[in-house]
């Protein structure tokens, strides 16, 4: 399974932001759909050995699970309509305890570290950094876990426990790239088995 | 320089739509957003030495040139409204000459044979196609052309124009992509020079 971790330092955690603005009131949210559109979406066909944890505001997560998903649509606005609806069933999620709101997407109270922990126990973390090893370089793993932050960078203590939960640390060419990008070139080097299967 | 050609078969030719249905009312606009994207954007950069052409319906094309552009943003809705902008001029546009909406965005009335031949005169154009050579074993040409298209297949007419103009055949991996992650691969090829430099 490939799994992968988004920080949204600024992202919504209560369901009252317009759906028109997600770009400026709504935090950076769009940068985070664009993220859930990079994990899921084949042409004509669906990544559902993919879980995608979204973390808000160190305080709030929402799981999407591609083997369960059923309504997701490759448009930052109908998926920042769902992360809105998980918002909503907060409340429903006690301790780390998760709520689902619509098929497939489910809300805990957990911050960065309670899912970094959950997500690595079976998984080889990489850590995309760029002073990493080329990751052409790095034989993919058999159950990946990407970690990545949204528009802003890690905070010193996110940089800090990823450094030490890391199994390898890549970088994936020369040039930063936004979140979502990497995880489309992330996609690319596992389905190409490290660019040699075609 | 590295160009892109998108196709958008179901894209509105007039500013009428609204910015709140892109997926649905709008012809699927936000596919062709999230190639705006995936043409531009790095992490903190900009990638001016890219031009993008939006041919719509084949018969207007919206040209975005990266050193002019200024007003760009990432996410879907914003790049709406700068197409929505240029569809509003359209009058201005004759024949094949180009009106300018805002910096870096410009209209015609050019269909995607015109499109394709202007932009190939001093670059190589690259089809990707499911039976091409495997992207690793290309030498990435200095002055790249790639034709997409949005989440409808080419046209018989539109692939015929294409083989017959296209110089490599590749394809990016085993899996079929959207045409903005396709994008960002292939950026991802360019800027690694093939997978050997990061």
């Amino acid at each position: 399974m490939r799994q992968f971790i988004v920080i949204g330092h600024d992202a919504p955690t209560t369901p009252d932001f317009s759906l028109d603005d997600l770009a400026g009131g709504a935090g950076r949210l769009d940068a985070l759909c664009r993220c859930v559109n990079s994990a899921f979406f084949l042409s004509h066909d669906f990544r559902s050995d993919v879980r995608l944890f979204l973390v808000l505001q160190d305080e709030l997560t929402i799981r999407f699970e591609g083997s369960e998903l059923r309504r997701l649509n490759p448009d930052e606005r109908s998926t920042a309509a769902l992360i809105r609806k998980a918002l909503e069933v907060k409340s429903e999620a006690i301790g780390h305890m998760e709520a689902e709101s619509t098929p497939g997407v489910h809300v805990s109270k957990r911050d960065f570290e309670a899912v970094l922990t959950d997500a690595s126990e079976d998984a080889t973390v990489i850590e995309l950094h760029e002073d990493g090893t080329p990751v052409v370089d790095v034989e993919p793993p058999e159950n990946p876990l990407f970690v990545l932050s949204d528009h802003g960078d890690f905070t010193d203590s996110e940089a800090g426990l990823l450094a030490e939960a890391s199994d390898e640390r890549v970088r994936l060419g020369p040039s930063l790239l936004h979140g979502n990008h990497a995880m489309t070139v992330a996609h690319n080097y596992l389905d190409t088995r490290g660019y040699t299967d075609y």
